[in-house]
């Protein structure tokens, strides 16, 4: 398999999940969070299966298409670390969906990386709230869920935060 | 359809293009050429369909993946304008197949460099070698080939030049 044959299967897998979680969202309230935006392109993917809803979008460095720049005020703009930390005392947990496709192809770094991201992640998902990762996040609260039917396995992971009780 | 959606259909007709042309790139001598090596994905796959084959790569600056990045005398450091010029006088008209992924979302910048990258490719296909490019390139020697089954028209554009009379 060619990085050209993986990366097509990953991309398939990022929009069929998200696709396939779609109407779980649309079900709840609460905004949804891009956690690094990228060229762009997942973002006006989420703007498409949501339209008029609210996206806000963690980016170290902007370098989107012009078309898939999120408005200012909209936009966490910096480390993500820090800027996940301002977004979870300004909005608290009521994501209905967080995205993340952060990290590189160094799976140490990634690791290292999902010890602070997934605490910090589960600060800001709702209660029932969907969360689609593409590294394992490891957080009590959060049960995995299945791959839709056609998504191969550990390719993104999906998980549900506890409903409130 | 969003931009997610649209660059995913347009990595798998690139994919499905080029595993389409390899038979008949396989009974043909000469090198291959990638014109423009970006994250180096395409280069990997190629290196997959043809192994130990002879590739060239035209890359203004290395910005791949470490493991996609081809050795140094087969790599065409520089703007393709003068590089593929360097290249014509190197290799002549010896490739049997020349893929060009060049260009921006600019489609007037993109309609002026085919202005300029056409007659350079004309000068590297060998007779009978095949041109797969993201933009429609005119050359009076070169018949376009309708796309194999599934690829949309006009998403990429096959060429095969003039074999030798």
């Amino acid at each position: 398999m060619s990085r050209l044959d993986s990366f097509i299967a990953r991309m398939q897998a990022q929009r069929d999940c998200l696709n396939w979680l779609a109407p779980a969202i649309r079900a709840l309230p609460g905004p949804l969070l891009e956690v690094g935006l990228g060229n762009g392109r997942t973002y006006d993917h989420l703007r498409e299966l949501f339209p008029g809803r609210e996206i806000h979008v963690f980016e170290r460095k902007v370098a989107a298409h012009p078309d898939c720049i999120p408005p200012d005020d909209r936009l966490f703009l910096g480390e993500a670390r820090e800027t996940l930390a301002r977004a979870a005392r300004q909005l608290g947990p009521t994501a209905a969906l967080i995205h993340t496709d952060l990290g590189t192809g160094d799976t140490a770094a990634n690791r290292a990386m999902a010890d602070w991201l997934a605490p910090a992640l589960a600060q800001l998902a709702a209660p029932g709230g969907y969360v689609l990762a593409n590294q394992s996040l490891d957080v009590a609260a959060w049960q995995r869920l299945p791959e839709p039917a056609g998504v191969p396995r550990d390719r993104y992971f999906l998980y549900r935060a506890a409903p409130s009780s």
